[in-house]
């Protein structure tokens, strides 16, 4: 058979990456998914990327590519009340409707939930926002950034005496993009046994706050606030990067048995003492445990590290850069990456977060032109030709010039 | 109705972080899931916290509450024949089982997908791993910060001219975690289609690498490597931390009509000009725009530009403390947090990452104690009085003083 989302029609109106995220996971599954853009297209298509770098790169930017697989492209100006007209109707066949506009934009222009639920009760319509839809801070605009920054998580980022810095990539983001798709699979679960669809929702906020739970709770339980640590972190120790000859490493040894094996693979006897013995015991003496493992990775080259721990069973890894941990050995193994073509452009991406062994992924279409499939599109939802002709002259489709 | 998931069984036999946080968000849809323990219990039950702290705040770490609402607790150790051939028993009746033992383990303990899949071909058999079941890396064990080191994360968080540090939360571990989630929905979504259960996995290595996939398809696309730049990306400008007169402040303008309404709520005449008009601009002339803004935003607080930049709809945002954050007017409004009770020490949690309007989750069950309702589960699966005190006889559910 094909994917386990065979058959489900999604119109995703998102821009940028949690929203396009969580559709494409939703088209990785097989549903047939039609991205609806603004006549300028999707911001994401020139974001971070240099205007003469573009050409080279199959004409939209690499992160664009990176999540716009397995969509087909619409054009409509929602500004058009024509647009919204096409909306509606495109709506009462969909399973799915995801946006991401700011709250109350969809309702002003009067394809909001209930407006949809009016004409297609069964479709589930799945919202993300920057800090949700009620609050003092929804009408806030936010990204990735400003809610590592509000969540606390840019706050235990960095170094102990340095000002906190930003987690290197856009967790906030792919986080609750991967959120709202659990939630549009739950409410399709959901609608299979009772036949209606409904509201979900994600956000920035709560996927930040999901990414932070653990640290809310240490604080919430007794009012222990953690701080930054560098490579460190308040769970465990050893738990952090360790200078070798030639670089440094990364050893983890959380529980008893595992520093164990890991004193005993490191061969000295400095770390083999009865008062490391404990987790408790590490944690508290943390400093000392520190500078005896330094003084003995310091002798060792990395490769000399990774060999000896890794075959003790005890975590560590390499701090790779993007190169080596792009092109690793292991990301192939897994089949971790697709291939998608744009025009003459090859272009490698990074597959699906999860397996699953009988309904395995595949790329149906690459990441689409602006409004490439427009007319395939309104034509396979039974808009005539004479209405594909009055909504180009209304404008839906962008003015030519402007 | 009950939640999305009544009816389905889960047996949790994961441990820490990923795969507890995957079956909690199970629980919260409504299933009844099963943490199995080991005697000793869930790592997670002692981990981040010192000895004398534990006896405050319930018994276990709050890092465990935060992963283990809506479980209840059965103790096995699958050391022991009998603790294996209950699983089986328990497996027969389940609808999907989760374990993070690394590769192998489950096999060579006689409780491996096709063992399972032999006698209950509807489960789903949820694998969680470091670095998947196959390549060069799968023996090698790895926890959040060892994938964040591998997967290059690590490499671009940090300052410019700084070693490289951690991101400040397991956010490696909670995506994996989420990421497993959705292929159990997906699979049970296929099962309603097909009847037939499946074996689904997410590792560590599938996690990073989501999160890191813009990048990778920046390095893929034409080998551009993109660099740690403190609060910065490589994504946009301005996007990064400013300083004020009492502080700093977050400040992303991506797109162009944004950074016009930055400009111009700013009020200052050496932002509103021509050449940072373009987003391709404005990224070319990163550090002279942001020397000009910081200009600006040293002479004002940080409450007043959040109140210009906030009433003109730009991205900014305060860099909260973990305090700030967790009890932030927000989070509140948006009834992001649960309270669950453990003995009599009262814990806040942070709830699940989405919403759905007409199937909310709720605290069923708080964290269990370990072991809590071993007799309770086993039987209602049917063991009989006789063949629980056979396990129990056996050491399955521990050895007295081991």
């Amino acid at each position: 058979m094909g994917g386990v989302l065979e058959g489900i029609k999604v119109l995703d109106l998102s821009r940028v990456f949690a929203g396009p995220a969580s559709a494409q996971i939703l088209g990785d599954l097989g549903a047939d998914v039609v991205k609806i853009e603004d006549p300028s297209g999707d911001d994401a298509r020139f974001m971070g990327i240099a205007k003469d770098r573009l050409v080279h790169v199959g004409g939209s930017s690499p992160s664009f590519h990176a999540f716009n697989r397995n969509k087909r492209s619409l054009v409509l100006d929602f500004h058009y009340d024509e647009a919204r007209q096409a909306l509606l109707k495109l709506a009462a066949t969909a399973d799915v409707l995801i946006h991401n506009f700011r709250p109350g934009v969809m309702e002003k222009w009067g394809v909001g939930p209930s407006h949809i639920a009016a004409i297609n009760p069964r479709l589930i319509y799945a919202e993300f926002s920057a800090y949700g839809s009620v609050g003092p801070m929804s009408h806030i605009g936010a990204n990735d950034s400003a809610v590592q920054a509000y969540s606390g998580l840019m706050n235990v980022t960095g170094e102990t005496d340095r000002p906190p810095v930003r987690c290197g990539s856009a967790i906030v983001d792919l986080h609750g993009g991967l959120a709202l798709s659990t939630a549009i699979l739950a409410a399709l679960l959901h609608r299979g046994k009772t036949g209606k669809g409904q509201r979900v929702e994600a956000s920035l906020l709560l996927s930040a706050a999901d990414l932070m739970s653990y640290q809310y709770a240490d604080y919430w339980a007794d009012g222990t606030v953690n701080q930054r640590m560098g490579t460190a972190n308040n769970l465990s120790a050893p738990n952090q990067a360790f200078p070798t000859r030639d670089g440094s490493v990364i050893i983890i040894a959380p529980v008893d048995d595992m520093w164990q094996r890991c004193a005993n693979a490191l061969d000295a006897k400095e770390l083999n003492i009865l008062e490391f013995k404990s987790g408790f015991d590490r944690l508290r003496l943390r400093e000392k445990l520190v500078a005896a493992i330094c003084k003995v990775t310091r002798t060792m080259t990395t490769g000399d590290v990774l060999d000896r721990l890794g075959e003790a069973r005890v975590n560590v890894a390499n701090v790779n850069t993007i190169p080596e941990a792009a092109d690793s050995e292991q990301l192939a193994a897994v089949q971790g990456t697709f291939e998608v073509t744009i025009g003459t452009h090859v272009q490698k991406v990074v597959g699906s977060p999860f397996r699953l062994a009988d309904a395995p992924p595949k790329v149906r279409h690459p990441p689409p032109q602006i409004g490439q499939h427009t007319d395939a599109i309104l034509s396979e939802a039974g808009f005539s030709a004479a209405e594909v002709e009055r909504l180009r002259i209304s404008g839906a489709f962008g003015r030519p010039g402007k």
